[in-house]
């Protein structure tokens, strides 16, 4: 069994354990030498150039990924030269154009944010108009952490975006907390979900995810789970699906992104669930029977670790951070540091919420170079 | 940081995950291009090739094994060459030669059976009728797995062995279970250890580990982690200890024998323990903090997976295994079966210790051909 994945960032990385201990083979179509998953690199090349991704992909058993950016023309060789995709082009366009999404969640009945497609200022004065005078406007595409995401509350705001195409307009969601319902599920229909977490951001990053999310037992986790199982199947998505979501002030629950890979809010899972999403994702594009996704104590907390506002030596500070966080478990992804760039994260748990949020920041604050 | 590893067995292999998860870049010289470490492999060569080696270690930061099979005159080679090579020769010495070891232990008053150096059929012959007129003899070096050991009742039984050399002789020692120890120590002296596991044996190889040893708690674990801190203070042991253990009928614990490096007894670590000792034993070598080493779970059990009596496709066994078990944990070494090679182990965690033996030995049969 030999699973190639497109692209060589930290989710192909984290894939490389699971593959070792699993038994499969993983081969990455890497952009450099120096890509986080440069230990199963076996080819370089761009996810957009279909000749280099269709070379990579004659060695392989089933092709999967670690982002969204691999244009339809060249997904839609790889299904033509009869390679197994997955997730298929038809689930992954929903991840990679946000009108596409839209439009489909309308589809399906499923909640979200009021929405519009805007082609002009004239059109997003309009949406603006009806929905008490601020709006979020996104790039249909491309955009992610925080890019392509802009909050205007005139027409003109968006200008130089709108030169480039229709434009995504939507209400700001007056929420509680951002959350995320991880499902996963196989080409032959298995489907199974994690617990449902809670994600804090920050300057559009994701920065700590908890686990499970605290007081959503019951009608809120239901709910979430009933979504994302209802998305997951609609959209015949193969592998691991985080489906990003409000908690409304009023309580309601609304999907803001899709996600069809591992994602940030699942990297608790690699020591908080009995089986990681890395390895889910594996078995699930394999089409192997899934594993248990029950949580392995009462809390996961995990902390992103974004390089600090003096770059420098990150190797110098682990000795300092493994010696004062003996139960913390450091994971790196072997990228250069950079300001707010994701570069690693933290993961601790137990059974003392409080405790474990304190030693997961400590931890990675220490590493960031900001304690 | 950069770790090479001697030898490319299942040992470095399940390095690889750890050494990815710590940003810690791994190079393996490995036997052959199909290695079970392979994916890290960054070089081909002996472990008694000198030049091999050295060529190797040029790359790396420190040096550590897969086994210990590298010779002395390799060893200090490196030494010479300004290699950083933890364990250190002075150290694995004794895990190369129970000869030495014997010696050694007496010296340090560590508990252990009775024993004599034998250098021809009249030797062993007055050990046999000193000691109830059976023994158990072994090549002072290279045995393992069973490999290199016999039990005799006249001194001709070991006259073929005798011919190469003098041998160890024990007495066959009455005992109630197998017992390990593992600590793991820094060059800077950091010196922890996990709880004391039972070990089940059969033909002379690991079966099954239940972590921790039932009804140990108190005396016996005490004793055991007394032994495994005093050798590896003495010996100046530097990575990860295991101290196979004889408890008898009588409640005493006997040193049987020593491997410096990552040990079968210590799998269930991976998922069991809060640090693995994969983990652990990279931290250690390169002198980093070490990590908390408590039980996640009140009880984990690892069961190894055997080739079984038909060699075979053991792919098509795993999809099986994982709908049966969905919360086992499999890890495969990516070697072809043979009966009786280890190719793999299962490991299951949790409350319930009947439960998750019988759930261990039912997954590990499923890939062993024998369920």
């Amino acid at each position: 069994m030999r699973v190639g994945v497109i692209g060589g960032g930290q989710l192909a990385r984290m894939m490389v354990p699971a593959a070792v201990e699993l038994g499969i083979d993983i081969a990455v179509l890497g952009e450099g030498p120096d890509a986080s998953a440069r230990l199963a690199v076996t080819a370089i090349g761009a996810a957009g150039d279909a000749d280099a991704v269709l070379a990579f992909a004659r060695d392989v058993d089933v092709v999967t990924f670690d982002h969204e950016h691999v244009p339809q023309p060249v997904l839609a060789a790889l299904v033509e030269a009869g390679v197994a995709v997955r997730p298929g082009p038809g689930a992954l366009a929903h991840a990679q154009d946000k009108l596409v999404l839209r439009r489909r969640m309308d589809e399906l009945g499923v909640p979200q944010p009021v929405w519009a497609e805007v082609a002009d200022e004239a059109q997003l004065t309009a949406f603006l108009d009806a929905n008490g005078g601020r709006a979020i406007v996104k790039t249909p595409r491309g955009g992610y952490d925080g890019k392509g995401v802009r909050v205007v509350t005139t027409g003109a705001e968006a200008a130089d975006w709108l030169a480039d195409g229709p434009l995504l307009a939507e209400e700001v969601v007056d929420f509680r907390r951002e959350l995320a319902q991880q499902v996963a599920r196989r080409p032959s229909g298995e489907l199974v979900a994690w617990p449902l977490v809670e994600t804090v951001q920050g300057g559009g990053v994701c920065r700590e995810v908890i686990a499970p999310a605290p007081h959503s037992a019951g009608r809120i986790a239901d709910l979430a789970c009933d979504i994302a199982m209802t998305v997951a199947e609609a959209l015949d998505v193969t592998g691991v699906l985080a489906v990003e979501l409000f908690e409304t002030v009023d309580a309601r629950i609304l999907v803001n992104e899709l996600a069809m890979r591992p994602h940030n809010s699942g990297h608790w899972t690699i020591e908080g669930a009995t089986t990681s999403q890395f390895e889910q994702h594996l078995r699930a594009v394999l089409d192997l029977p899934l594993g248990a996704t029950g949580c392995r104590d009462p809390w996961s907390v995990m902390v992103n670790v974004l390089g600090g506002p003096e770059d420098g030596d990150l190797d110098s500070r682990v000795p300092g951070l493994l010696a004062e966080h003996p139960t913390a478990k450091l994971h790196l992804y072997g990228k250069a540091p950079r300001p707010g760039r994701k570069i690693g994260h933290v993961t601790v748990t137990g059974e003392d919420l409080d405790d474990l949020v304190f030693q997961a920041r400590a931890a990675s604050a220490r590493l960031s170079g900001t304690a």
